[in-house]
């Protein structure tokens, strides 16, 4: 069962030559959550043989154009292909208005529906849910209302531990009440807890992407323990002041969310095109949080299942 | 002195792994003016390292977004890097509100002024000219109101052959008037007429862009003898109902443009997805003009200066 990012676009505002805009695709068990999309989205996807049909659920965390640009190409394509089923996209209130518009001029005779979903900057919300994955809005502090998103897959039904179906002679209503959450009566009346009979096949992965952002306490609260966390590192902390002003993060800010939020992997990017070499971000954000690395585009970021047997 | 077009997109509506939607550069004694510009035309220009700040005039022949989406960004990317210089882009009366909207949305604090100069599609008219270069524009047929462009090198002034000065002795102020197109008198009155006294140093080098468009006999009247003609070629001729449904040559019908045009080399493109072996686009279009080049997206194709002496 996949739960992995794809990287399509890792710039900050002024792509390079290696670098496009801002844009992850989540892979959920082959469904395909797409996050922000910036200029050439949609060349990334082709490039990097994403099948974009499995694409239902974009998210954008604010109006910038270096993360929404590509949108309107995408959906134009979408369109082009004759694509049926409907397509959300979740983001800020003051995006919706042009958003509309640009869709509304740049398609003629829409094939599929296109249904925007306004999400509040500020609040902490589950917007998402399906069989699989759970997803809630992170606030972000940037120079617009801006807000990154958590991806947690969906808890497991509980699996029994088959040892003891034989050592307790446990009929079939037993084993479906136990599965349910029951704790177990023996026949003599000893109450066995419902923990020593049961396991989650897997802990639920989770991914959080948080773009662009100042430095936030709020939010090393609320990505505590993700297994993967991507935290924009725009500038070197030598460029801290820059960073406060244009409201991004340093290298070392990225990892200090990290550490203090212990997370399983931190992945940065979305560097200031001013660093001919982006090891030195790297190595700020390393000093404090040795599980970090680069993004790059192409770059895809797997999180393995993890039992609790 | 250059003159020579790179190829930034050249995909049909649906960009593809190796081609991204239509964008031309053309280089006119290292001035750049932009041909439309699809999506990810700033990422192209990067990526074959072309100077974005020699970028002062755009040119979009149509409202598609597969020709202009990329316009918002590059405008984007000129204000972050603080561009002073004035901007002109000409195009169409209908893209003109939603261009604006756009780039208010998209951009704060402009740095530079934006102009946007609508041109007619139904007329031949000449829209700039510089010192180097005059630039016409070339009614196409398509679903929407489009516009080709015709650029031409500005006359070069004319020069005096250089053995006639010694063998009729001339004075300054005579190879002045020569120069400006006067005949010669000798003192014994006989007139020998300019054209034996003067020469071009090179014939003015032009370049039409055409796309998308329906075939147009109009339009071979227009491009006659131009150096290099750019014509779409998004189908093959046993798709011409479909061409022709859609506002769209095959890569027949531009050979059949370029052949009775007499242009001095065909360069084809904007191919639909469908043909996975672009040769047979090649191909036919070679059997009625052979001088004929498929484009490919960092293609540069050099129009070199031919003297008349």
């Amino acid at each position: 069962m996949t739960f992995s990012v794809t990287i399509l676009g890792s710039s900050s505002a002024l792509p390079t030559s290696k670098r496009f805009p801002s844009a992850h695709v989540l892979n959920v068990h082959e469904r395909l959550f797409l996050i922000d999309c910036g200029e050439g989205t949609q060349i990334q996807l082709r490039r990097f043989k994403l099948p974009i049909n499995r694409i239902n659920h974009i998210f954008l965390t604010h109006s910038h154009g270096d993360h929404v640009l590509g949108i309107f190409g995408l959906i134009s394509t979408f369109n082009l292909l004759g694509r049926k089923a409907d397509l959300h996209v979740y983001g800020v209130t003051d995006f919706e208005d042009i958003f509309y518009k640009n869709i509304d001029y740049f398609t003629d005779q829409m094939s599929f529906k296109v249904i925007y979903h306004v999400v509040d900057p500020f609040k902490v919300e589950q917007i998402y849910t399906d069989r699989h994955v759970v997803v809630s809005t992170l606030p972000l502090r940037h120079r617009v209302p801006a807000v990154g998103y958590l991806f947690r897959e969906a808890p497991k039904p509980l699996n029994i531990r088959k040892e003891l179906i034989a050592k307790y002679n446990l009929s079939l209503s037993e084993i479906v009440e136990i599965k349910n959450g029951s704790d177990y009566i023996t026949p003599k009346g000893e109450v066995i807890p419902n923990s020593e009979f049961t396991y989650i096949a897997s802990l639920p992965r989770s991914y959080a992407y948080c773009s662009d952002t100042l430095y936030s306490e709020r939010l090393v609260g609320l990505v505590k323990n993700v297994d993967l966390l991507y935290h924009e590192a725009t500038f070197l902390h030598s460029h801290l002041k820059l960073a406060r002003l244009t409201g991004h993060s340093t290298a070392k800010q990225a990892a200090t969310v990290a550490f203090k939020a212990g997370v399983g992997k931190l992945i940065i990017g979305h560097f200031s095109s001013r660093y001919k070499n982006e090891k030195d971000l790297l190595k700020e954000a390393e000093e404090i949080f040795p599980l970090t690395e680069i993004v790059n585009d192409g770059n895809t970021f797997s999180v393995e299942p993890k039992s609790t047997y």
